[in-house]
């Protein structure tokens, strides 16, 4: 498990790599909230990253990664600390640019912020992924 | 200092109300890292976001608070482990709704994200911040 990704607190649910499709958990601590005690838009848009990006790796092969280049996150809903639920998906891939997308959902499957259709990202051989943004 | 903000390792270093500017300082820790070592785009999104809303919330009045409903983030260099300096901007208000950029820089004063021109945020009573996204 990747530091970050384990900081974030994922859990591998269920990937379908034909369809494109990934479901992560992820564990929003009190460390993640703001003063009102909701979790801050920046960790919900860090579990979101760390859901579009493995969309697209669940789909490659053993010796290639990917290096997202944009995204962009709508906030929808305020959401307290616990367990939340990332859904990704590979939207279109045309050689090594991809198009994905990614909602999070809070413990009652309300969705509450979207990085949708706007995440793009670059397939690139592993060897160089230490030098990919 | 809020609880995402001291995970973040926030530390303010000045702003300017009239300019609506600010420039703070975060650390990126081995725990916010991807498998190659680098800081995962992730957490430079998070400290993106947590530029763009003390830039808006440095210019408010005591009863006010900020919502972000939307950003939008550029990964353009790959960044590793260390002290890394935000600098956010307010490029437009009107009424409530507000333009907002922020830039992240290496220790070397190089640009390595940017969350430009598309963040947007609502100014709301802090009585309501409770209940925003």
């Amino acid at each position: 498990m990747p530091r970050a990704a384990a900081t974030l607190g994922l859990e591998f649910i269920d990937s379908d790599a034909d369809a494109g499709t990934i479901e992560l958990a992820f564990t929003a601590t009190e460390a993640f909230t703001n003063p009102t005690g909701n979790v801050l838009g920046a960790f919900q848009a860090a579990m979101l990253y760390d859901t579009v990006g493995p969309a697209l790796l669940a789909t490659l092969e053993p010796d290639q990664f990917q290096s997202t280049l944009q995204f962009n996150v709508s906030f929808l809903r305020p959401v307290r600390p616990g367990r939340l639920v990332g859904r990704g998906r590979v939207v279109h891939r045309d050689g090594d640019l991809v198009f994905l997308e990614a909602s999070l959902f809070d413990g009652q499957g309300q969705v509450i912020a979207t990085a949708t259709a706007t995440a793009t990202a670059r397939v690139i051989p592993l060897s160089q992924a230490a030098a990919a943004a």
